[in-house]
């Protein structure tokens, strides 16, 4: 948090929004009134209107101890972005809900801010709206995404077919081995003011860990990949965005498409950085990236006749290919033994007793 | 809290979220897809898009001692509705999110949810999604409302115009005597709990008392107003409704629409039990009615022409009228005497101190 403290009550709820929104400029045309009524008012004659809203709290989305504010708000922002492209859509407008509690100053507030308004900016999205509130204990911040689509491009998680190739942007497991550093640097950090040592300056050693971090605290959401399909003509089939773990969204789309699948272990895309940490930390790597959750990536179905199209495109892997549903969903090994996959996504509800102690 | 517990656990995120949406159809011909992918989808061909949305804390809105889950539920679905009927637009979609700690159970997510499908089948609003999480401490309700209303009729708060009839709807204060009166039940329980005869059935009564009860625990979004006007063929020139007391919504459309006003003590609308329990408390009924929020009640400025038409409008009531901006918020009391308003609205970053106490 910031240094210096202005204490929120100076400014009170609406001194609080008009201070950090009064230098908002509204970007898009379908923007027609943002910040500032009981509504904001938008306009879309043309487009289909895409909702997305999540809610993050402190303690079980995140930890204050190493996620920087200004990241925090860039990444609530960013995550709603990626399910708007995840229909194949565009994101024009946020609105944010934020609660904090005594710990939090007006320039702590600024901070989750100016994150929100960088990942607006970079995404073209406008700022129109949001409430502001205490809370008794801890952060909350509940974003909700519009965004649009054409009708006959928006993309569901229910169009894909037996023999559809499966694909996946970038790579997987990367945010998750990023959250294992972190906690185990904060293990370090702990132990150490255990054992009285706290006036120790701390200096974490990230070198050659900076990727796995920054897809932990700084998740960019794909539009690129939406651009690049729609400038090669492709439309997928069916699409989301790895929020919970490529298993878990995976058996989303064959569970709402009523079909199976096969995916091939050695198709999927890892990072160096993330093969290295899970070799560190021991674990396997293709559990990670098949479980690990937040990469933000997306995972896409296309029709076999897009293979020309699809198969030299930058930064997209076809990983395996839909199949018939009695088949089940299934991973192929490197050694050619076939497995159930299961969906041990990442679920907020379940956290509850780790995230207590 | 319900007494059949079901650890939400049991069912997990997604096993939650299709528990307690499976039932719902989609009413509206503007949502195109509901809840179970990325995002919703509307359709909005013909009309502007209203959105608003909110942030209800545990301990800062609302306090699960007096606060039944259903109630609760119920009016975070309805305030939102308020804001579109604010815009003179009609809301068709609610997302909400929801956090919950463990002292929660399936059971208590389930009454939550009925309050806010009752909220939702009164007004012809589909639930379209909404996030589910744990919480470390409290529950949180953020909802988000998308509404809609034609260009040309679509309200804003600034154009109040010198010389327009100030109007409100209902009547004003009883939510805040509600609150008042439940606030003195729970602190004579609490006084009976530490004098140890916790154990007595403890009964409050509320007779007489009911409908400032209801209007804290129960609100409802003026629809029907919306409605009434619309038959009068009265477009109001500037709308809010009264979320944080009538001086507060009063001064936000003086300010917006660069005007000043003039309203008459003897005209604010007033509930035989608002002011009983005001005389009750020893407090001021017209500071109450000021400033006292949580009514819902909308308040507008029409044009003097249209005064015949407004007069006798059931349950609508001129309360004074829109003035030069250099003549600044007035109160004129019953014995001729002129005083500035002032804001006292409810703040929810103010009420830290005393919320943590």
């Amino acid at each position: 948090m910031n240094t210096t403290k202005t204490d929120i009550s100076t400014l009170g709820e609406f001194g609080l929004i008009k201070h950090l929104t009064q230098s908002i400029k509204l970007e898009n045309s379908s923007s027609i009134k943002g910040i500032g009524d009981d509504c904001a008012v938008l306009s879309y004659p043309d487009k289909q209107v895409l909702i997305t809203s999540d809610i993050l709290m402190e303690g079980v989305h995140f930890d204050l101890t190493y996620c920087p504010l200004k990241h925090l708000g860039y990444k609530a922002a960013m995550v709603n972005f990626s399910d708007v492209y995840a229909m194949n859509g565009y994101p024009r407008q946020l609105v944010v809900n934020i609660a904090v509690d005594r710990r939090f100053s007006v320039e702590d507030i600024e901070s989750i801010y100016s994150g929100i308004r960088l990942a607006c900016e970079q995404h073209h999205v406008d700022l129109v709206g949001g409430d502001t509130s205490s809370s008794l204990t801890g952060l909350v911040i509940s974003p909700t995404c519009i965004g649009e689509g054409d009708k006959e491009s928006i993309v569901y998680r229910n169009g894909a077919k037996d023999t559809d190739l499966i694909c996946v942007s970038g790579n997987l497991g990367a945010a998750y081995m990023g959250l294992q550093l972190l906690e185990q640097e904060k293990a370090v950090y702990n132990q150490q003011v255990k054992e009285g040592k706290k006036d120790l300056a701390f200096q974490p050693d990230f070198t050659g860990k900076e990727y796995i971090l920054e897809r932990q605290l700084k998740p960019e959401a794909r539009r690129d990949i939406v651009e690049t399909l729609k400038k090669a003509n492709i439309l997928p089939t069916a699409m989301m965005d790895i929020s919970d773990g490529l298993s878990s969204e995976l058996m989303h789309i064959c569970e709402s498409s009523k079909t199976g699948c096969l995916i091939y272990e050695e198709r999927i895309p890892l990072d160096y950085q993330t093969a290295a940490m899970a070799e560190h930390l021991n674990m396997n790597v293709i559990t990670c990236a098949l479980n690990g959750g937040e990469d933000y990536e997306l995972l896409f179905t296309v029709n076999l006749a897009d293979y020309d199209s699809i198969k030299n495109l930058e930064d997209i892997r076809i990983i395996g290919r839909i199949t018939k549903p009695e088949l089940g969903c299934k991973l192929e090994t490197r050694d050619g033994q076939e497995f159930e996959l299961k969906a041990q996504g990442w679920n907020p509800l379940k956290t509850q007793e780790s995230a207590e102690i």
